[in-house]
C-alpha cells in the first residue's frame, strides 16, 4: 500500500502529466498542422495553462510534503519520484514567477523574430531578443548559484553534473582526433562519388520508404505516427503516443530517411519507458544527452551501416529503380558517409558534426561571461567557423541564425548534442560485446539491439541519472576514446587512409 | 474602466477558455492524427483537464461574484457575460462532481463500444453502456426541474425553451409536406440521371477542388485549414484558428464537395465573430440549432443551388475533365439534388433529410419516457425507419448504429438539426429580399451573402439568443413554413411536377 503523502505526490504527478500532454498537444499542432496566422488566441492559452502548470510545482506547500515522503519512503521509485519532485520545485521556485512568466513571453517573442530574421538573413531583427535573452540567463543563474560561474550553472541544468572544465577536456580530446582527420581526408582529396543522391525521388516513394524504416526499426504505429514539419522533431505525449516529424525534399532523399531514423531513434526510447512510471515525473528520456544518444546511435551507428543499408537495398531499389540504377550498398554507404566540411550542423557529416557543437560552445562561453557582446556574434560565429571548419559563412541565414534553440532562451543545450553523440559510440561498443550488430542490421532484425537498449536504457526514464545508464549499459565510466576510435576506423576505411 | 469583479469574471472567462483550447486541439488531434492505439494516455489527461475545468465553472465562490456584478454591470455585453457564466454555472453545478465525472468516463467508453459494435454491427455490444446512459438521462434531469419530463429538460439544454409540444408541431408540420412530396416524386418515377457521379475521381483532383471551394466561400486559409477524418467536423480553438475536416472517396466526389461546404459553413460563422466577445464565454455559436442553420445553408441553401455549381464549373470541369464530360451544370444540379429515401441521415437529401431526424426524435422520446426499453430499441428503429422512409434496415451499422451522438451521451441534440435546417431557409427567404442570392452565386461573388450573415447572426456569438438573433435576420418569430415552401418550389422544379 502506499502511504497518504505519496498517493498525494502522485495526484500532483497525474495533473503535471495532464498539463504537459496538453502543452505538447498544443505545439505539435502548432508545428504540424495550425493556419499561419492562429499564433495569438494559441498564446493566450498557453499562457494560461503553463502559469497553473508553474504553481502546481512551485507550490509552496510542496516542500514540507516532500520532507514527509522522504520520512516515509518505501520503494526505489518512489525515493527517485521524490527526488525529481524535489528537483523540479527548486529549479522552478528558485525563479521568481513574474520573471518566468516575463521570460515565456521573451521566447516566445524572440522565436518570432528569429523565424523573421532567418527568412530576411538579418541577424540585427534577432539581437535585441537574443540581448534580452543572454541578459536574462546570466542573471537568474545566481539564484541557483551565486558562486558558480553562469554559464556553469547552465551546463548542470541540461546535464547534471557538466561544467566548463568537463566541456573543454571533452572537446579537446575530439578536437585533437577530428581535426586532423578532417584534414587528411580533404588532402587526400579522394572523392566519393555522390552525384547519383542528387536526382528526382517522388515524395510518395519517400514516404513508403518512411515507412518502411520505421517498420524495420521496429517501432509501433499504433503508438508513434510520422507527421510533417519544417525542422523534424519527436514530441512525446505518454509512452503510448509518441509523435515523429520529417520533411520531403524531392531533389534529397538521404534528408527524410535520416531524419526519420534520427527521431525514431528519440521515439523507441520513449516508447520502451517501463509501465510503471507512466503519469509520474519520471517518465521521460534521463536527459537531453541521453536522449540525443539514442537518436544519434540509431541515425549514424546503426542507420549510416553498411549492413543495414544492405537490410534495406530491396526496398531503395524498388521504389527507387531508375534513380539507383548501377548503385551498390557499398556505393550508397559511402555516398550517405561522405565527410565534407559544410554550413549547417544538422546536414554535417558524422566526422565534422562536433566541430558544428564546438563553435556554438565557444561562442556561448563567452557570451555568458561578458567577453562577447551579442551584437558582435555574427562576425565571432563567422571566425569560429572559419577556424574550425574552414568554411566562409554566406551570411547569417546560413550562419549564426540556423539554429532555434538560443530564441528558445537555450544556452548551454548544445554540448549535449556533441556528448549524447559520444554517449552512444560508447554505448555501441558495449553492445558489440553481446551482439553481432553487424550480422543483425544486415539480417533487418532490430530487435534484439533495441531489447539491448531497452534493457540497459530506455526503461529507466529518468529514474537512474545518465551516468548510471551509462554504466548499467557501458559497465564503466564515460569516456570519449570510444567515440573518436569509431572516427578514426570507420572514415579510415572509407576513405582507404 | 472594468470594475473589479468583471475583471474577476474576465480572468475566470479566460482561464475557461484556455482550457477548452486545449480540450479541443487534444479532440481534433485524437479524430485526424493521433495513432490507433493512443486511448488511455489520452484520457488520462482529458479527465484531469476536465475535472479542472469543471471546479472552476462549478466554484462556490461563483455565484456571489455573478450576484455583485450584476449589482455593477456596465455594457450589454458584460450583462450577457454575467448570464452566460450563471447559466453555465447552474448546468454545471446542478449536477454532483462524481455523477459528473462518473458519465465523463461512461461516454468515453461507450463512445468505444459503439464504434467496436459499429464495425460489428452488433448493437448488443452498445447496448449496456446505452442503458446506463438514457438511466443516466431520465435520473439527472431532475436535477435542472423535477416537475418538467426529463425529455424536456433535455431538449431545453440544447436549444434554450425547446420542449415536445414545439417539436410535435414543428415535426407535424413538415412531416404533412415531407411525406406526400416524397410520394409524388416516386410515383412520377422520374429517375434524374446520375450515374456519372459514380464514376472515379482522383483523390489529389478532389482536394483542388476543396481548396477551390473554400476559396469561394472565403474563407481565410490563413485562419482555417482542412484536415482529414472518418467524420467530417469542425471545430473552433478561437476565432482565429478554426479547423475543418473531410473525408476522401475515390468513387464519391460529391461526398467531399458538400462536406467541405457544410464544414465551411460552421467556419464562417467561428471566423466571423466579434473580435470583442474572444475569451469570453459568448464566443462561439448561439446554439447548435443556429450552428447547424449556418452550416446547412452552405451547404443546401447556397451549395446545391444551380448558381453556385455554374461558378464553380471551370474548376470542375478543369479538375474532372473525363469524368464530366458531356455533362451541364443543370445535370450536375439535379444530380446532387436527386431524392431518393436512403438509410443513413449524413448522406440523405434536402427532402428526407427532416424524417432521418424525426425518427431519432420519436424514439428519444420513448426512451425518455421509460416506454422503449434500450434493448427493443433496433425493432423500434427499423420501424421507424420503415414508416417514415419506407427502407428496410439491413443490419445495425446502417440502422440504429449509424450515429455517434447517443454514445457521447447527447439524447434531445437531433431535433436542432432539422430545426437548424429550417431557421435557414427562412433567413434565405429573408436575405433575398435584400440580396440577388443566384446572381451572386453565379458570379461566385460570395461576400455580399457571408456579410449579410456577419452582420445579423455570426458577430453575435452567444450575446444575443437564438430568437433574437432569428429577429434579427428575418425581422420576425421562428415559422417552418419557409421551409417547407422552399422544398416544394425547389423540387416540383426538379422533378418537373
Amino acid at each position: 500500500m502506499m502511504t497518504e503523502t505519496m498517493q498525494a505526490l502522485r495526484d500532483l504527478q497525474k495533473k503535471l502529466y495532464a498539463f504537459q500532454f496538453a502543452l505538447n498537444v498544443i505545439d505539435f499542432d502548432a508545428q504540424t498542422v495550425a493556419p499561419s496566422e492562429s499564433y495569438s488566441g494559441r498564446g493566450e492559452a498557453l499562457e494560461v495553462l503553463s502559469s497553473i502548470k508553474y504553481s502546481l510545482i512551485a507550490d509552496p506547500a510542496l516542500p514540507a510534503l516532500l520532507e514527509k515522503a522522504r520520512g516515509e519512503e518505501r520503494t526505489e521509485q518512489e525515493a527517485a519520484e521524490v527526488a525529481e519532485l524535489q528537483r523540479m520545485y527548486d529549479e522552478t521556485s528558485k525563479i521568481p514567477a513574474q520573471e518566468y512568466a516575463a521570460f515565456v513571453k521573451l521566447t516566445t517573442a524572440a522565436v518570432n523574430a528569429w523565424e523573421k530574421a532567418k527568412a530576411a538573413s538579418d541577424f540585427s531583427l534577432f539581437a535585441p531578443y537574443l540581448e534580452q535573452i543572454v541578459a536574462y540567463r546570466r542573471r537568474t543563474a545566481a539564484y541557483f548559484d551565486a558562486n558558480k560561474a553562469p554559464y556553469d550553472v547552465w551546463l548542470d541544468q541540461y546535464e547534471k553534473g557538466l561544467s566548463m572544465a568537463q566541456c573543454d577536456a571533452f572537446f579537446d580530446q575530439l578536437k585533437a582526433v577530428i581535426q586532423p582527420l578532417v584534414k587528411e581526408i580533404g588532402q587526400r582529396g579522394a572523392k566519393i562519388p555522390c552525384d547519383f543522391l542528387k536526382g528526382t525521388w517522388p515524395i510518395e516513394a519517400q514516404k513508403m520508404l518512411s515507412a518502411a524504416v520505421m517498420k524495420l526499426m521496429g517501432i509501433d504505429e499504433r503508438h508513434c505516427v510520422l507527421s510533417e514539419s519544417e525542422h523534424p522533431f519527436t514530441t512525446e505525449f505518454y509512452k503510448g503516443d509518441v509523435r515523429i516529424t520529417t520533411h520531403y525534399h524531392e531533389d534529397d532523399m538521404a534528408s527524410n530517411l535520416y531524419s526519420v531514423i534520427h527521431e525514431g531513434g528519440h521515439a523507441l526510447y520513449e516508447l520502451h519507458m517501463a509501465d510503471r512510471l507512466q503519469y509520474t515525473c519520471l517518465s521521460g528520456g534521463a536527459s537531453m544527452g541521453l536522449h540525443e544518444s539514442q537518436s544519434r546511435l540509431c541515425e549514424n551507428y546503426l542507420g549510416r551501416s553498411l549492413g543495414f543499408i544492405k537490410s534495406l537495398w530491396p526496398t531503395l531499389t524498388e521504389l527507387f529503380p531508375t534513380q539507383l540504377a548501377g548503385v551498390t550498398p557499398e556505393a550508397f554507404y559511402k555516398a550517405v558517409n561522405q565527410c565534407q566540411p559544410s554550413l549547417i550542423r544538422t546536414e554535417a557529416d558524422e566526422v565534422t558534426y562536433c566541430l558544428h557543437v564546438m563553435v556554438r560552445y565557444e561562442l556561448e562561453k563567452r557570451l555568458m561571461d561578458g567577453s562577447l557582446a551579442v551584437k558582435d556574434l555574427p562576425a565571432a560565429w563567422n571566425a569560429q567557423m572559419k577556424e574550425l571548419l574552414g568554411v566562409d559563412v554566406p551570411d547569417d541565414a546560413h550562419g549564426v541564425l540556423q539554429d532555434i534553440h538560443w530564441a528558445c532562451g537555450d544556452l548551454g543545450y548544445f554540448p549535449s548534442y556533441a556528448l549524447g553523440t559520444a554517449y552512444g559510440a560508447q554505448m555501441m561498443a558495449s553492445m558489440r560485446k553481446d551482439l553481432d550488430v553487424d550480422a543483425l542490421l544486415e539480417a533487418g532484425n532490430w530487435a534484439p539491439i533495441t531489447g539491448w537498449l531497452e534493457e540497459r536504457i530506455w526503461q529507466y526514464g529518468k529514474e537512474k541519472t545518465p551516468a548510471q545508464l551509462l554504466k548499467n549499459a557501458c559497465g564503466g565510466e564515460f569516456d570519449p576514446k570510444f567515440y573518436t576510435d569509431y572516427l578514426v576506423e570507420k572514415y579510415f576505411a572509407i576513405y582507404e587512409l
